[in-house]
């Protein structure tokens, strides 16, 4: 958390200082002199990988911070029997997070108790992180998350922000502000893993996978942070897209001298591009519609994946039809002139994740003496909507407007265990507990009711704040009337309810990544049309389509609203953003070198909702957006391809990239 | 709230500012010129009775606020079947609550939501108020007490602050806050009672109490406030305490051009110190003991007050029995010289209060994954321990320590209902369904481990964060085992347990005041030493002996401390503490002018508690304090009688007052 002895990247932490306004704070840090020893250091993970290169970590040999190993069936074998083998390479620079809020919290230690307020994704975990770090009972540390400017994986963690502002108000008795700058905000914080990949594929030739091989080599910069995760994730969202029998897989995570990297709303695009647009070449080879190889490998629901995940629902048929549909696929296909392309983009994902028992949620519902509710859960709402999703479930089930219904979320004194807003758990597994929890209560109301209507309870309903009975609709009470007769009766309306994922869980997961990962999967399918100038190498993105898979849409416009800010953020961030470095030093930390997306890059968006109803999740639902984010860029990247019929290897596709590669292709010929 | 068109006291809000800081604030209000059109003004209650008074309030005749009439039994025919009859008149200045903390506030709405941080007794109670007076539903009002500096029955009810803050946070977006000064605490908030009392009361030779007859006046100044609660509570604590048969009450509380009155901890001193006093001179005219007058009327268990509340536990005689011990009463009454007095004040309290379906409480737990729990409460604490009561008794429940329980509490949206810190509910109520909830997971831990330990669930218990086998001691688990195999699951532990006591509900109970009034009864009699300077008037307590039957005391400590601060709150404030009014004007507002109890004016105290063990109460508790606090003024009230015999009628019993009654007795013979 921070540096003793060794500082191991340009950013890290070396000392904190509190004072009692900015001014002296900032004057109290230019007191302090710290004599750096220059070491030898190490930037690129191959090099890092060399005999002889700098060890940076003493515990990660050849600066290996980890190594996920996965192997499926008999690979060697199924390539032999292939009648198509391909193997290309693909990198990809690593993306900011460029959240528009900086990391900012405030510390507050009193009595043997510490409060802390940040937005955050995981207060439980973080909570237990910091008990950890401050050896404080974990019932001793409170961590509440408060409305957030940003997170998209960047607020996961516990940050050494988080530990020194704690510190320094253990050690003052006064609360601590901390607010990085937006270029401290960039290079204390964390940065997106620069993705560097070959894959390796067999086929035969009605276009069946038959063997897939990968090597990955993740730059994990100078700490771990969620880099393990990171390693596979990559490639289980495209297991889980895809039916493979033979697979091997070899992701490395690698230290080297540059700011930490970690998990990305739209993680892994060097992986997913690669696979999406090598599987274009294949087809192309084959003679097949990039659409048809898809359709004839994507997953289907009953079967399993490569590591043994189950799927419930979904599929990935039926977004890659309704995508086709929307984007009229097969017409423009056909008709795409010199410089214009189309191109599509699969994948799923899993919602909810291998956690312990911090992968449930579990919820508390009180109905107030005005017949209004209170839910009181652990469900994180980093912008994507998870309070409002939370308050629709309860107000379905409990048959009151959202407007009657409050909610009290996010906080680890308050509210129960929840895993956070990571991994689409929030629907999925928080909103089941929503669910149950209203069922208890609604159960005890109708339990009351029946008796003061004198009407059988099986026939009694909720609906519009009343009590009705569903034979005879006009047979009603004010369910107001029922929860203040609980009062009355020392019994007050409330419900409890819990929701754990059916994952076969493994403590050691990230080594024995075998088992069933989450309880379901969403899927989607995007298709995007693009135009590049082959004289400025600028692409442009009139249209996209992106199907999703989300079960079933708790909240229509918000599923919209995440589809659309997926496909600005991935898929016309694959054009446009990247971190760029030079020997350690961040060289773009702020909005002026940085370039993400404007609301005037943006295509225009079709969002299509896929229903697939999930028999586990509530109301059928599942996550929205995520699938979209991480199967944009991929669309975009075929599209890219597509227009020229050039491989592109270097992402993102900026216009000097696509220029080289036009070039590359004059040269050399078509690929 | 805020005045329209007339103002009735000094100190009456007539306009709010709110600016971006105290200064200008404050130019501002310099800015605002009211024209005030002086109207004839009545400072006197008996005066504003008269025909002819300036009639205050259309709605209230002869500037009546409210009129409490209760009668039971023949009262003249008892009276004439008396052995002696006695009426006097006692007068007593209201207090000032003299809380340390001025009133404070902070109001911030936002979205359609109120959310107000003020330090208080009831947030439930005040998020009502607030809702009908702002028209905001209920749900859309939020009230979370912070930490007190004082309440003793100031905080109860919503005040003219929360009303202004909030608006003008309605009408600006953001928050206001607003804190009074001294001067203005005192002027704008609420000030205690002044009461003229005259007590009529027949008894029978041997001290058998026959009729009760009383007239009370309550000065009420300009406003109802909690007013009519205090016009009978006086009458209560006294019938709870002694068997009457016949009795009339008569209370008017009289509406005045002063500041607002209100509920107060040691309520009533005129009534209750005149009764006791009273009491003492029947029993000198009938060569009595005052004990054993006390004795003889001392209301038992099973025995109904004259208003039909049953007592269930206690009863007066063993607190009388063990002041007296601990006091040595009959060898000091026997050897007082002149100048000495020692006194003997008894009560009886209610714990809880009928306010409908707010009387009740109800309380959620979660056991956390560390084994600990988090008790979430609407207890309210304003400074007498009841957090640490609600911890030890979920301590006592679960078998962890209270350093592995954290509470949530006093929240309106987080927490369920609660009457809040009025009327002695905490421990009996609150305490009672914290109780039930814990029992609730107690129930859902043992069940678990029944299964995991193989042992059968009536033989387990919980103790020193293990599960254990009652028989054999050796079979244990630790419990934090069994709350994550509960989690894992996907059923945290989880309790909801609630409390309703047996109260015979009468929604206008003010005016029909028949029935069971609260769950049950405290019981105490306090005894004090003085010595009376008769050059001085000065008065001292050396010693002080509190007997106080709380049932069972959950925390020894907090008892002990409630009955110190009330003996010097009451028994030492009803020899200085008044406060003084001219034409309106309150001449002395502050604590210069204020006199309040210092730790040098403290009496050595020794604090008895006596058991009893409610039936109802959780491990038998029932409320601790209060009953002190209304009979420590008439111990001292009858000790200072006692020193001289001569009877004081106006109170406090300050150095003037004693020379001028020792004066009368002088000229007019002893009483």
């Amino acid at each position: 958390m921070i540096a003793i002895d060794k500082v191991r990247y340009v950013g890290e932490d070396v000392a904190g200082v509190a004072a009692v306004d900015e001014e002296t704070a900032l004057e109290a840090l230019d007191l302090i002199k710290v004599d750096y020893e220059p070491l030898s250091a190490v930037f690129d993970p191959e090099e890092a990988m060399k005999e002889g290169a700098p060890l940076i970590h003493e515990q990660y040999p050849s600066n290996i911070n980890i190594h996920v190993h996965i192997e499926v069936g008999d690979v060697e074998e199924a390539f032999a029997k292939a009648d198509l083998v391909r193997e290309d390479t693909f990198k990809a620079a690593g993306e900011a997070y460029a959240t528009l809020e900086p990391y900012a919290v405030v510390a507050s230690y009193a009595n043997g108790y510490l409060d802390l307020w940040v937005p955050n994704a995981g207060p439980h975990v973080r909570a237990k992180a910091l008990s950890n770090l401050l050896k404080i009972p974990l019932n001793k540390v409170r961590v509440r998350h408060i409305n957030i400017g940003g997170h998209f994986g960047s607020r996961s963690e516990v940050s050494p922000g988080d530990l020194v502002t704690s510190l320094l108000s253990i050690k003052t008795g006064r609360p601590v502000k901390l607010v990085l700058t937006r270029e401290e905000n960039a290079t204390c914080t964390r940065q997106v893993h620069d993705i560097k990949t070959t894959i390796k594929t067999g086929v035969k030739k009605d276009g069946t996978i038959l063997a897939k091989e990968f090597r990955v080599i993740y730059d994990g910069g100078a700490y771990s942070s969620t880099g393990p995760i990171a390693t596979s994730i990559p490639y289980y969202v495209y297991e889980e897209a895809y039916r493979f029998k033979n697979v091997r897989y070899n992701g490395y995570r690698i230290i080297t001298n540059k700011g930490i990297r970690g998990m990305y709303g739209a993680h892994g695009r060097a992986f997913l591009c690669g696979n999406e647009m090598q599987l274009d070449m294949i087809a192309q080879e084959l003679g097949m519609d990039p659409m048809d190889i898809r359709l004839k490998n994507g997953i289907k629901v009953g079967e399993e994946t490569a590591t043994k995940s189950v799927i419930i629902s979904g599929g990935l048929e039926e977004p890659i039809r309704q995508a086709a549909e929307h984007a009229k696929w097969k017409d423009k296909s056909c008709q795409l002139k010199e410089g214009q392309g189309i191109g599509m983009g699969c994948v799923a994902i899993m919602c909810g994740f291998p956690m312990g028992f911090r992968s449930g949620s579990a919820c508390y519902v009180k109905l107030n003496d005005d017949g209004q509710a209170t839910i009181v859960t652990g469900i994180v709402d980093t912008g994507m909507g998870n309070e409002s999703m939370a308050v629709q479930i309860a107000s379905e089930v409990l048959g009151i407007p959202v407007s009657d219904i409050n909610i009290v979320n996010a906080d680890t004194e308050a509210t129960n265990l929840d895993p956070g807003a990571y991994s689409q758990a929030a629907a999925f597994v928080g909103g089941n507990a929503v669910k149950r929890a209203c069922e208890e209560a609604k159960g005890q109301i109708l339990t009351i009711a029946s008796e003061k209507m004198n009407h059988p309870v099986e026939d009694l309903d909720l609906k519009d704040r009343m009590v009705i009975s569903k034979s005879d609709p006009s047979k009603t009470m004010p369910m107001r009337w029922i929860v203040r007769e609980a009062f009355f009766r020392g019994k007050p309306i409330t419900g409890t309810g819990a929701y754990m994922p059916k994952i076969d869980f493994q403590r050691e997961w990230v080594k024995r990544p075998f088992g069933q990962m989450a309880g379901t999967y969403s899927f989607g399918c995007s298709v995007a049309e693009v135009t590049v100038d082959k004289e400025t190498g600028q692409i442009r993105i009139p249209r996209f389509v992106a199907a999703h898979d989300c079960g079933n849409p708790i909240n229509t416009m918000a599923v919209e609203g995440q589809i659309e800010g997926s496909v600005v953020q991935a898929g016309v961030g694959v054009i446009m953003e990247e971190n760029k470095w030079s020997d350690g030093w961040l060289l773009n930390p702020d909005f002026l070198e940085y370039k993400v997306p404007l609301a005037c890059d943006s295509p225009e968006i079709e969002p299509v909702i896929v229903c697939s109803n999930d028999p586990e999740g509530p109301f059928g639902a599942k996550e929205g957006g995520l699938t979209t984010r991480m199967n944009a860029y991929s669309a975009v990247a075929c599209a890219v391809h597509k227009a020229f019929g050039v491989p592109f290897n270097e992402f993102p596709l900026t216009p000097d990239r696509v220029l080289k590669a036009l070039d590359a292709a004059k040269k050399g010929g078509k690929s």
